[in-house]
């Protein structure tokens, strides 16, 4: 063999076994070459975590918009396999729990829904909107609740179909407005809801009210006539905290907008 | 060029084109080829990080050990940089909070801090017992304590020092026991917390009280004694919510074990 093909052989075989020896195997690409970039992302993907998760157990408190940096983050957490597998895994643990309890049978037996980003996802939204980038613009959601298109959080569908089944009376608590009634209620029978016992929605003398009062308040209500609350689901802790809280409160995930 | 060397340059140059192409590329290791192994530990980590925030989110409720497909999962998070990020950004939200209140200046300003997970750290313990996956020992645990050698949660310690500039009064809640006072006192000193108002311990008449109940009922203690609670600082929730809360509660991680 002449020297120079011993040459190329011996490059060529440390080559592949050099790549053989570790099952993955960096390369600098483009945009490692370019300079910071990986470093940054690496970076902010470790801070925004810590941030989402300062996020889900109410330690940031009120904030108005996701932080600059993060906002790819949510993106990529939204629209990939983490957000669906948290908002699964808050649905098994949800149903364990409504499996456990013992129900009357007196038609007082109640489980309390929010409705976004609880049982209907405005994920194709917010995909036009900045991932929670900008500052809530309540003109262009109300267009988009109007069109009725948002779809149903998978989880949150299994878990309502699966109450139903149980025995549970299904109450519907959201912010959104009397005049958006029909917009929802549309919504909801298109995604596959149906059968709620009442859906409340903020009525004149509500409107101005924090989610956590307005809230708080028609969950008394129910209390007051009557029903026992086991269970409640919501994406906002100002769905789940305040008075008359459920026996049990799911939090599901929500890393895009904070609402008192 | 002999055609050999014409062949390998070609195979050569269209190996290192289709490496450069991506920046990452997935070669066959000895575990790939052994079977699932790489499958089941992506699916583990995707489930065990929901498991996580699920915990964090209080979602899960009473848990007695870390589930088995966890283990691997949470001793990876607890050694490494996500968790001490976790921490960090806790400790800064804390702090934002902290500078923001208006103190009296009356020395009834308080702040108060669970020490288990939030002011120590026994992770040294539990790497040693299996990171959770094993159900709480009390004995080998107080083993544990009497050797002080606890160390600081550095984000912990950062808010601690910042809070006493502020002016702050601090009081430290523990579920430990009246009979682990000195282990304690001399484990805080030696990690490097000084100068708390108070050390509160559980007494005789506080053995057997849920903590959640003895927390709330040692807080109202501070709140009639004239202190204005506003903040609380735990790696529980039953270290937060009760009654006589503060105003801002801020909750630490801890994947490993839960105090009801």
């Amino acid at each position: 063999m002449a020297p120079t093909v011993s040459f190329l052989l011996i490059i060529f075989i440390s080559t592949i076994s050099y790549i053989s020896s570790e099952s993955v195997i960096r390369f600098p690409s483009e945009k490692d070459l370019s300079g910071r970039f990986h470093k940054v992302r690496a970076e902010d993907d470790l801070y925004c975590d810590s941030w989402r998760l300062a996020v889900e157990t109410n330690n940031i408190g009120p904030w108005k918009s996701v932080p600059a940096r993060c906002v790819n983050f949510v993106a990529k957490y939204m629209g990939g396999e983490r957000y669906s597998s948290d908002s699964k895994v808050v649905g098994k643990v949800s149903s364990a729990f409504a499996e456990s309890v013992e129900l009357d049978g007196d038609g007082r037996d109640a489980w309390v829904f929010d409705i976004d980003e609880t049982l209907l996802s405005n994920l194709p939204y917010y995909e036009n909107n900045g991932f929670g980038k900008e500052i809530f613009n309540e003109t262009s959601f109300n267009d988009w609740v109007d069109k009725a298109e948002a779809p149903a959080l998978a989880a949150s569908l299994d878990l309502y179909n699966e109450l139903l089944e149980l025995g549970f009376k299904i109450f519907l608590l959201t912010g959104r407005s009397e005049h958006q009634r029909n917009a929802t209620e549309t919504n909801l029978l298109l995604a596959g809801y149906d059968k709620w016992e009442r859906l409340i929605l903020r009525g004149s003398s509500d409107q101005g009210k924090l989610a956590i009062i307005y809230k708080s308040e028609k969950r008394a209500q129910l209390v007051e006539e009557g029903y026992r609350i086991h269970g409640s689901s919501g994406d906002q802790w100002s769905d789940l905290w305040g008075h008359a809280v459920a026996s049990r409160s799911f939090k599901l995930p929500n890393p895009m907008y904070y609402i008192p």
